[in-house]
């Protein structure tokens, strides 16, 4: 885990629906963040909330319950506010993502605390003046009704990438086939086409040219190499079988 | 809307939760993203699907419900596959911001399919064959269990930023200071110091600097410019009052 992820904080701020801590607890720890805290809910713990956490309720045991937003954010060296709406609020206003690339080089010096309001309304502008930064998810402009845990589970997402990258496992590589192995079947196959009848070396046209860009976008391993050559033997097999029919 | 994101379906693979289908209605529709296909959901419609859904039940009226995969597909020029967990496959693995950017790409050639597989287990190796690019959300490596529709919702956002950017509502801007009025406040503000007793212009240290370096990172509009030379002022008509005392 990046060090950047153990200095953020997930702050929910007068949630209504405990369905919505659990979500936001699974959304929390598929991105490597384990900190929550709950200012004022309406109901915690509560049942919904183990049932929509799915396995993180770790983040769920270890979530702090505090009765202020002063109380949350204490010591943080940064807070960032999450609001949909266009608000009367005068200081930094940036998408998520670079949001989250400040968040992630203030996280050096100290905490930071990503605050989101509740479910009907989001932060007041009292809260939103707390925040340093005000973050905001862009969305379709007649419909912006993100869910709450949704909108955790997008910011997360963007923390986590500007904290560690957003490198993924890759698919298994097979030995390149070599620029000589290569030549070598271009060579068969153009024999082997003269001899099918299918390309008149007097007039080739494009046809070469577009086989050769088409394997050559595909990347040629040496297997397919192998199985390539193994069928032009076998057609080359079939063509001098042919006159004796 | 951006034209690329009609070009768009998310095609969900034996849905086992209809809660899901709903909550991947609202994570699409906060995106822009309208064309919702279904193959085989276990549950649909259903009112856990309409409740999830808040009010973005416009795209579950319009959803196509099918029998294979192979009919979702029909037309599309590209099929991106979501899966978390590495797999037997040798095609293109990207992260999901590198998918979405290839995604948007396609779209001015035609319909692309977004593919998401079943809550319990995701794609198969089969249906993961189908896809031109398999996309991977990066996840922590002890806990990768998205939700389906939250795992909707980073893609969806993906696709939104990489088709139409993410500009977000600005702060209200008001005017900044001129370069002048900035020196003069300085030159008050030195002078002010100094009657004060606080700056002993022999041995200035870095008390100037420091503040210039305060008020360059905050930027300072000319409103402020004027309230700080009011406060400055107030304190010389202090220190002028002092020795009467």
């Amino acid at each position: 885990m990046s060090a950047a992820l153990e200095r953020f904080r997930i702050v929910l701020v007068d949630t209504s629906h405990p369905g919505n801590i659990g979500a936001t607890a699974r959304a929390m720890l598929t991105m490597g963040l384990t900190r929550l805290t709950l200012v004022n809910p309406r109901r915690f713990p509560d049942p919904d909330a183990v049932a929509r956490a799915s396995g993180a309720t770790r983040v769920l045991d270890a979530a702090r319950v505090v009765g202020t937003l002063d109380e949350a954010l204490d010591g943080c060296v940064l807070v960032v506010g999450l609001s949909a709406r266009r608000r009367e609020f005068a200081g930094r206003v940036l998408p998520v993502r670079a949001a989250a690339a400040a968040a992630v080089a203030h996280a050096a010096r100290g905490d930071v605390a990503l605050v989101f309001g509740g479910e009907m309304s989001g932060l007041s502008n009292r809260e939103l003046a707390r925040c340093g930064i005000v973050a905001t998810i862009p969305t379709d402009a007649g419909y912006g009704s993100l869910n709450l845990a949704a909108a955790v589970q997008v910011a997360a997402y963007e923390l986590r990438v500007a904290a560690a990258g957003d490198a993924v496992w890759t698919a298994p590589r097979f030995a390149p086939a070599t620029a000589d192995e290569i030549e070598a079947l271009y060579r068969h196959g153009t024999q082997t086409l003269i001899d099918m009848r299918f390309l008149d070396p007097e007039r080739p046209k494009r046809l070469l040219p577009r086989l050769r860009r088409l394997f050559a976008r595909a990347g040629l391993e040496k297997e397919e190499v192998n199985i390539l050559r193994g069928i032009l033997a076998r057609i080359d097999e079939l063509v001098r079988r042919g006159p004796r029919r």
